[in-house]
């Protein structure tokens, strides 16, 4: 029986034999409002494990460090284990969701440039948003720390951006998270899928995200495995 | 009969005989909550006035640019005719209101550094906070005006915590807002007064600002009267 190291509802992880290295389940759970909504959408963690796996793999090929080591099953990945940093990046390069909502813009706003947030990730307090002084004020990071932060992530959306496009898909927005490594520095974790991600058919403008959850809209599934075979053949 | 510019709530704005030039009437209204209280407090203006001509005053001489000309009378001051720049910088030393129950910090917890927040300053859609990729991205400012604006904010904050410090009193946070001068540049604008700023007591912790009114613990005049006499004397 494997020593289990978080037990969350999308992401099981399991110590190793090896320190310092964990295994990744991608579950089939999949929440949203803060988890007050919540699901399980059957083989949806064997396309966000493959997804993520894929990209983290990319991300990696072209210079971003991360804790991703492989993808090992259909369902698990091996990583470097990480410390936690409590801090979400929502990228937006087009306003959808809540950001939209509260900025007063349209969805699907082309922005005159790419919007990074920062949100500290307190599910109590609703995830608020930050700035550096409060990061550093609240004691979460160093001011550097969010520097660097913030410039990775500009660093992976414009990867991504390319990386989707060429599979006719949009990258509309996501949220990234960081973890330390052993040697202190910080360096790109959690997942990158469609459940972190607004992704949406180029030509059709079908949203393949977990919009469709949070809106009903059914065949999580598929529209996953679609995003899958886009990135794969295209 | 002056020709009016702005007809607000605490301050009506009239044009004058000089081009770029306006005079500023400090009223008695106040407002909380993003307005939905409001009321009649006897002789506030001329508080207000007295205390915001003071402190433009101070900050002049201390190398701020800022939109105060000089003070005519109680209620009266003459300043540079701004653009307006939709953005609020509320700048906190320690942790007390929205912002405190927000990032789940006690009132009164000193920060261990100054947080500086900007708004989108639009009543509608309740100042939502925003930072420099979205303040560009909504087009309302340039990304060195940002900078500027932060920087300037800061040496602000430096300039009065130590000017009501030799007063006797704890400068909490306050609001600062910014225009476009007549050459483009952005100046300090607005009004800097306890409607704007949390002022509490060092030695009885006594608040001194616009908390007795959004609490309805009375005595509003006399705070403020407190205040600049502690600033004339101090």
């Amino acid at each position: 029986m494997r020593e289990i190291v978080f037990n969350g509802n999308e992401k099981k992880i399991y110590a190793t034999d090896e320190e310092g290295i964990v295994l990744i389940h991608y579950t089939d759970i999949i929440t949203c409002f803060n988890k007050v909504k919540r699901a399980r959408i059957v083989n949806k963690g064997i396309y966000t494990n493959k997804i993520s796996s894929l990209l983290f793999s990319y991300l990696g090929e072209n210079g971003i460090r991360t804790h991703f080591i492989r993808q090992v099953s259909d369902r698990e990945q091996l990583c470097y284990q990480i410390g936690i940093v409590p801090i979400e990046i929502d990228v937006h390069n087009i306003a959808a969701g809540t950001m939209a909502r509260l900025l007063g813009l349209e969805e699907g706003t082309k922005l005159k440039n790419t919007v990074i947030d920062m949100r500290y990730n307190n599910q109590k307090l609703g995830k608020p948003l930050i700035n550096d002084t409060r990061a550093t004020a609240l004691g979460l990071v160093s001011s550097s720390d969010v520097d660097y932060m913030l410039n990775v992530s500009k660093r992976i959306n414009e990867l991504l951006v390319k990386k989707f496009d060429a599979c006719g898909i949009t990258l509309v927005d996501m949220k990234l998270e960081f973890g330390r490594a052993s040697d202190g520095s910080l360096i790109l974790s959690d997942e990158i899928s469609p459940d972190r991600c607004r992704l949406w058919d180029k030509s059709t403008g079908e949203k393949l995200d977990k919009d469709r959850f949070r809106h009903d809209d059914g065949s999580i599934t598929q529209a996953y495995k679609k995003v899958y075979d886009a990135l794969v053949n295209g």
